[in-house]
């Protein structure tokens, strides 16, 4: 009774189109063009390098795309359990007609060929969007982004901020700023203008959020212009910074961006807790980790300090969700934002959307969103999501509290579609 | 059929009759008077205000019960999915014949009168209390609570301390200390014989427990007379402490209050983990939060010196209660209590409910208790609680264990009521 | 439906003949010889203290068998609702023809007896063993153990190196060193050679695994011979070593049996997070419990050093579960090692288990260890992991994905028996 309550649910949940807050799409490539863009996404790779596949074979220099498909299928049978290849499996299914279960080193080659005739199809990328039930993307842009070239009423720019809090002491950071913003930082204050200058950019062209990912040891605590003024014209002069003096810059730059976002109403999503490169000889965009030990305590300061920002916050710990929803029911500017990255399983994902949907407001919870690099990744990954959440409705809700349907999926509408646009004002 | 198990033993377990083991409940005033009291708690507050109500149109100086019930009703369409609104309409249809499932700016007048008339009655104290199967309720007592005018054998007092452990530097509770005592406290050997007096009075007016709520960075070691007079000659002197020796009078009172419990027989219910007055500009009551990155090691030295004191434990954090099953697994003197505020929704006490009963000898298990400052809070939170544990026991023990269902009840017998009456020493 | 499915499923995993790849069995007395050797397991020792069993009852000297199995019994009541208790109901009525559902006052003493009898029988060893579904038992040897007399293609010899990462500085650790070694240790290098000789000896005896476990604190950065030498004369010379010094020695040579581990191919069993010794008055084997506040992060430079040593890793705490997960899904020698003892109940499990199924290669899960110092616990231990994974493969894979039931016995028996072939070269 409850499987099926939750498929009929599901059914319903399916139905709507949905806006997704989060992705890394390319706006001028946004689908795939060939299988080896679907099996390249870092999932696959770094599984496949993880369950045996040596680097080297899968990045090798020149590989063309087809080679590269085969050596990541014959992976794939150690692979199989992950949530990942049934992800994989499913799209295959739903957007090219894979009758099988199972992508092997047999069925592969009719696949690849099969896909990329889809996909050269002019009409692809409308096809995945309305296949999706996805109808607006965010995307993820560099500071320097010219945002230009692409329909923004359908890809959705957002400010990335990671390379000017934690790498301004590179020269190249810094050279892509003045060019971005015509503004040569000497110190603080013009650092302050250039930043004014890309959010002026931004929101002139439709951004609707700044984004960072925030390592597990970073508390942004205020800086005054003057404390870091010194560490500034070290920086400028190419001299090695200790860890206080680049403490002090991350620092002040997070809240020089904090402040622009206060000003120009952007909502400031946080992605807390990645160390970058833990696995020195991962293959590429798989050598990230995390040390659970982090606490949104560390951010208490800045809750505090911007009570009208908005903070949507992702957490990559598993065991930084209940902070999460302990800050978000307590803080009204602190919101839940989606599952991110190890934590996005459905083992993870139950307990966290059962803990928020108990204790988070209704319009605090953005539900779901993909960080997908090509199009074809958002059906299955939100299918997945969309499954979970049909389960914790079905049990807490409509046969733990007596909800109706309806009452259940207008909940379900809000969190995946409502909150999206009142909170990065959508309207 | 697992659904229809756990609701005949939830059936079952509901017919016991209970003691509440930890509530903020006022003798003097224990039931509500108007719907105002039922709103005003924190959770519905601090929810409201979370979702997007101004504190000052929650705590607007001399603001009318009645309109304050109104404007928190029009921000309840924004919290339906809490549990906490769940225990709010249902204890509305349990002792107020309250027919709708929402309560909402179209029915919340009528109600509002209804709620008033039951209160008015002189019976209402009585009939909350048989209504919730509920017949002795600890209380949490200031140390200088003169303990009179009210029934004890209904009402157990429980000496609360967090005052004397973290704010004896401030006057006024040394003052208070004075006063209620006799004792005018000069150092450690005088603040000694204060709590002695403390302990006394409590233990002749039936006290059951010495409490206190304790920061994640808290770490109880002992500390002598002889290395803390000096911290007290400076903190008596008005002279602003460091940090190290506000810390030293910390765990010296703490200590001071472990020895009297060893003394006196008396449990010493420990809560663990909150960070006092985190968002600053929040709701009374909701301003608190934590830090994840605690653990029951800090305590190693306490349980070892104190083998004949109970520390029955409640525990912040989710996180935490792993580690609390196994310290009370291992420890005779450390016991599981209840379900504490952010760790109180089913979604986590589910989780910490199972691993208990799999790990914890049953006799060292204090099934839950409610929090609550009003009586009519009791039956929704005690409802709550049993729900879970009816799933469990359906779960685990009669389908995963095939015990008989009487054995599942004996278990929940143990650890909801006759546990109560062997750690609190209410023989 | 699930229920059956699960049933099923179980039934089905319940039938493979299994390889038990961590234990404390001693090979020359592998089973037991009375119930005492059962119920004085540290589960029971530990729980029955924990619920009021006096310290001097259980551990009286000269106690005999039968008097220790009587006091220990009267404990039970108390501790039937824990797993451990199940354990133990369950393997009396496997190997011993137990009727009862409890173990209790009057019923014991005939147990005691025919269990008696039945561990007389010269093919008690072979029976337990067939009974139980396991064909061979890695053992927890001692560095200086001689491996001799026992049949060590059923009894798999593994090196456990704790007392000569962290106790070098007793002498009783040195002069054992010297004895198995013929090496005296004068200093780093020599420390090396007698390591070499540690690793010739059990691998030519047939051991397949290096292990040790970790307090929670311990981060094994590289040490240069170099820079421990003035350390080790310090140790040498009898010196009370500060903590960095020891630390600097503990490093030093944890390194030096990772390289060790390197050059042989023995994989380096990791069991990370336990504090030794936290309740000072436990019983034996009763003393141990942790601090949640760990990470794999501490493990970064090891991971990175050594690409060609695999780590099978296990974790005490169950929120190090995550990191664990995510750990080996990216690192390609990281490998998840069944659930550890304060984890090992099936609430922990089944989560754990999830998201291992969920998130990490198939070729990279060993599922299950007993830990068991007597060969009776192998059965009961494996039965409730078997049971835990049925109902996961049932509702995840099977139910939420659709997969048909070899499939998912398929990934059973991978995880169960094929990996620890594999990752152990057992072929």
């Amino acid at each position: 009774m409850s499987l099926e309550l939750a498929s009929r649910l599901f059914a319903e949940i399916d139905r709507l189109v949905l806006i997704d807050p989060h992705t890394h799409i390319n706006p001028h490539a946004p689908a795939s063009t060939t299988l080896a863009d679907i099996l390249g996404y870092h999932y696959y790779t770094e599984l496949a390098h993880s369950s045996g596949l040596a680097k080297s074979q899968i990045e090798e220099p020149g590989l063309d795309p087809k080679t590269k498909v085969g050596r990541l299928v014959e992976q794939l049978d150690r692979l199989g359990n992950t949530i990942q290849v049934d992800w994989l499996v499913r799209l295959c299914q739903h957007f090219f007609s894979f009758a099988d279960d199972r992508l092997t080193v047999d069925n592969w080659e009719a696949l690849y060929d099969t896909a990329a005739k889809k996909m050269a199809q002019p009409t692809w990328e409308d096809e995945v969007l309305r296949k999706s039930g996805l109808e607006k993307i965010f995307l993820t842009n560099d500071f320097d982004d010219p945002l230009e070239g692409f329909d923004s009423t359908r890809y959705i720019p957002c400010l990335r901020t990671d390379d000017l809090v934690f790498h301004l002491a590179k020269p190249a950071t810094r050279e892509r700023l003045a060019k971005a913003t015509g503004v040569d930082v000497r110190g603080p204050e013009t650092l302050k203008s250039a930043v004014g200058k890309l959010f002026s950019h931004f929101v002139e062209k439709g951004a609707r959020a700044c984004a960072i990912s925030l390592p597990p040891w970073f508390s942004p605590d205020r800086v005054a212009a003057d404390e870091v003024s010194s560490a500034f014209s070290r920086l400028l002069a190419g001299a090695s910074l200790t860890a206080h003096e680049s403490g002090q810059i991350s620092r002040f730059v997070f809240w020089t961006l904090a402040e622009h976002c206060a000003e120009t109403g952007l909502p400031f999503d946080l992605m807390i807790g990645v160390n970058r490169q833990v696995y020195r000889d991962g293959v590429y965009q798989g050598q990230d980790l995390f040390d659970q030990r982090v606490s949104l305590i560390q951010y208490q300061e800045l809750f505090n300090a911007f009570p009208k920002v908005t903070f949507p916050i992702s957490v990559l710990a598993q065991s930084s969700n209940m902070e999460l929803v302990s800050y978000a029911w307590i803080f009204p500017n602190v919101v839940t934002n989606g599952h991110w990255w190890y934590s996005n399983i459905p083992a993870y994902i139950e307990i966290d959307c059962r803990a928020r949907l108990q204790a988070v407001p209704a319009n605090k919870q953005i539900g779901y969103y993909s960080d997908m690099y090509k199009l074809e990744f958002g059906w299955p990954k939100f299918r997945m999501y969309k499954q979970v959440l049909a389960k914790v409705l079905a049990d807490d809700f409509v046969i733990g509290r007596g909800w109706s349907e309806d009452r259940a999926l207008e909940l379900a509408r809000q969190t995946l579609r409502g909150n999206v646009e009142t909170i990065f004002n959508m309207g």
